[in-house]
C-alpha cells in the first residue's frame, strides 16, 4: 500500500492515519470540520488535502449512522480502488450500504477491538492497535483486491485481521461488550444516591462490575442504538434470571417455614451462581489459551509516594512474570495490599525473592472468590 | 489484651489467631473438628484447647446461622469476658442472639472487611486483615469494657475499626458487595454457552464486569441468603431500569417511523448511562478521599518471560508512584498494552523517564471510557 485516505480524523481515523504514515504510507486526510483535518495533520497523520487520484485505501471512520452516504459519495467520485469503514457495529451500516446501491467490490467493513476513549485527533497515537484485534466483515461480493489491501493496512496498524459476518459480530459485541456496559450502568447507578458509610464500605469487587459504566453515555447511545435488538435479547434472557434471583430472595427473607420451599429457593440462588462460574471460566485469560490457575500473592504496602516503584522494582529485579495486578486501598487509612497474579511454577520462587527483600508476600487463593 | 480463644479455625479464625499469637496474646483454638484446631495450632496460630479459665475476649468464627447457639453456649461456660463474630451479615444474627437470651452486655458484632478467599486454617495469614476496614457492631447493651476489647484485637490485627448498625451494614455491603456479586453472576451466566467467536472479542471490560462471579457459589448462597432483603430490594431497584431499557432498546430495534417516539427511547438509555456515570463518581479511588482524575499511560509491551517484570523495574528505577495497573492482551497474540494509572503531576515525568528507557508511553484518558 502506497497512498491512502482516512475520512473523518477524529481519534480512531487519525490513529489509523499515524500508523500509517510512520510506515510510509501517504495518507490524505479529510473531515467535514476542515479544521479537525488540520488538527490531525499537525501531529503528523498526514495531508490535509484531498487526493488528487484515486488512493490505495480509503478509510471511512464516521459515525455509522453516516456510513452509507459517506461510501456512496466517495465511490461516486473515486476516491479510493478500495474502501473500509471502523464502525463498532456492522450489521445496520451494511444493510444501508446495500439498499444505497453501493459498489460492494470494493468494500470491506472493519471494527478494531481498541479502546475509543477520548476523542478527536489530539487524542489519537500510532500505537492505539497495536496487539489488538480487528474485525474484518466482507460482504459475498467483496474483490479479493480489497480484502487484501484492507488486511495489508491492519497489519501495518499493528493489530490482528479476523474475520466474522456483520450479524456474527454484531452478536459478540453486543455479548461481551455492549450488554456488560449496561449490566455496569444499571449496577452503578444504584450508587448514585448511595451514602457515605455505605460507599465506605466498597471493595475492589464493586469497583470492577462498575468500572466501565464511567464511558462517554452520548458514544454509549450510539453504539446501543445501532446494536439494539442483540443487546435487548441478551438482557431479556438475564431479566429472565434476575425475576428469579429476586423472587428467590423474597422467599428466604420471609423465612423458610417450609423447608422444601426454602430448598428451591437456595436451589435456584445455587443455579445461577454456578452458571455465572461457568460463564467465567469460558473468558480466556490471555492468548485464547485455556484459562490457568493463577496464584495470587499478597504483599502489603505502605501508601508513601514510591512505595509502589520500590514493590515494582523489587518484582523487575527478581526477572518474573506477573500476569496482573490489583491494588486495594483500605478507604480513610493509609496502608494497602497489592496482588500479585502469577503462574504456580513462579509463585513460590517469587514470594521467596521478596522475602529476600525483606518484603512480605503470602500465597492466597485467586482473589475472585473474595467475600 | 493478653489472652483470647477463637472457636471456629477456619481461614478468618485461624487468620486472626496468628495475628494474635504474633502479638504475644496467648490463644486458643477451638473447632467443633478437632483436626481443624489441630491445623491451626501447627501453622503457630495458638493452642488447640479450651482455656483453663475465662480470656479476655472470644472470636466465635463460626457461620451467621450458628452464631447465636455458639454464643450462648460460650457464655453459659464462661469462655470469656468478651465476644464477637466475624460474620458477613450482621441482623439476623444480632436478632437470634436476642431471641436466644444471651448476655448482650458482653458481646459485640463484627465484620472484617477482608477476602473470605480459600477457607480453611492452612490458608490463613497474619496479615490477612492489614489495612483492612472492620466493621463493629455494638448492641445498645454492649458494654463499654467489650468494645474496647473488641476494638484493641482490630487494631492489633492491623485493621481499622469502623461503627455501624447491623441494619446499616447489611444495607452497605447488601448494595456495595452482594447485589454486585449477582450481578456479575448474572452477566457471567450469559457467556456459560457463549461461541468462541465471540468469547474471543472479550475484552478487559467484560472480564471486569464478570469477575467476581468466580466466587464460591456455596459460600455466596450463605451470604444472599442472610441478606436476602436488601439484596431483593435492590435487585428490584435495578430490574426497574433494565425492563426500561429492554423496552427502549426494542422500540430502536423496531426502527424509528415516530421521531419523537424514538427520541423517547434514547432519553430512556442517556438517563440510565448518565446515572450509572454519576454511580462510578461516588466510588472513592481510595482513602475516602474525592475521586482524582488519574492519567492513563498505556505501554506496550510483548510477551516474553520477564517482559512485565523488565517493564516494573523500569518503573521502579523512576521512583514514581503508580497508583493502578492494568493489563490487556490480545487474544492468540503475543503483544500486550500495560495501562499505568498515574496522578497528573506524575504522568509527564514518568513517561519521560520511560522514553528514557527507550519504552513508547503514551498518555491516553482513563480506560473507563474504552468502547
Amino acid at each position: 500500500m502506497r497512498s491512502a485516505a482516512v475520512v473523518g480524523t477524529g481519534l480512531i481515523g487519525t490513529s489509523i492515519a499515524l500508523a500509517l504514515s510512520a510506515k510510509g504510507v501517504t495518507v490524505y486526510l479529510v473531515d467535514k470540520e476542515p479544521v479537525t483535518a488540520l488538527a490531525a495533520a499537525a501531529v503528523g497523520a498526514g495531508r490535509a488535502e484531498e487526493p488528487a487520484e484515486a488512493v490505495d485505501l480509503a478509510v471511512l471512520a464516521v459515525p455509522p449512522a453516516e456510513l452509507a452516504a459517506t461510501l456512496a459519495q466517495a465511490q461516486k467520485r473515486g476516491l479510493a480502488r478500495a474502501y473500509t469503514d471502523v464502525a463498532s457495529v456492522k450489521g445496520r451500516p451494511m444493510a444501508d450500504i446495500v439498499d444505497l446501491g453501493c459498489d460492494l467490490t470494493s468494500f470491506v467493513g472493519g471494527h478494531p477491538m481498541a479502546g475509543g476513549e477520548r476523542s478527536g485527533p489530539l487524542a489519537a497515537r500510532a500505537n492505539l492497535f497495536e496487539g489488538r484485534v480487528w474485525v474484518l466483515s466482507p460482504h459475498p461480493a467483496t474483490s479479493e483486491w480489497a480484502r487484501q489491501a484492507v488486511e495489508s493496512m491492519i497489519t501495518t496498524c499493528g493489530a490482528y485481521p479476523l474475520v466474522m459476518k456483520p450479524g456474527e459480530h454484531d452478536a459478540a459485541v453486543g455479548l461481551v461488550s455492549h450488554a456488560p456496559h449496561v449490566v455496569a450502568s444499571l449496577m452503578a447507578a444504584r450508587l448514585e444516591h448511595a451514602a457515605e458509610l455505605e460507599i465506605g464500605l466498597a471493595g475492589q469487587g464493586v469497583r470492577d462490575v462498575t468500572r466501565i459504566a464511567a464511558g462517554d453515555p452520548g458514544l454509549w447511545l450510539d453504539v446501543l442504538s445501532a446494536n439494539a435488538g442483540t443487546v435487548a435479547d441478551t438482557l431479556t434472557e438475564l431479566g429472565r434470571d434476575l425475576e428469579s434471583v429476586i423472587k428467590a430472595l423474597r422467599h428466604l427473607e420471609a423465612g423458610g417455614t417450609e423447608e422444601a420451599s426454602d430448598r428451591g429457593a437456595e436451589e435456584v440462588l445455587l443455579d445461577v451462581l454456578n452458571r455465572g462460574v461457568a460463564g467465567c471460566e469460558k473468558l480466556p485469560n490471555k492468548h485464547g489459551a485455556p484459562k490457568v490457575s493463577y496464584v495470587t500473592l499478597s504483599v502489603p504496602v505502605g501508601d508513601q509516594p514510591g512505595e509502589l516503584a520500590r514493590l515494582f522494582a523489587d518484582i523487575g529485579a527478581t526477572g518474573m512474570n506477573v500476569e496482573d495486578v490489583f491494588i486495594d486501598h483500605a478507604p480513610g487509612k493509609t496502608a494497602g495490599v497489592v496482588e500479585l497474579l502469577v503462574t504456580p511454577e513462579v509463585a513460590d520462587l517469587l514470594a521467596q525473592s521478596l522475602k529476600d527483600r525483606d518484603r512480605i508476600a503470602i500465597e492466597a487463593p485467586e482473589p475472585e472468590s473474595t467475600v
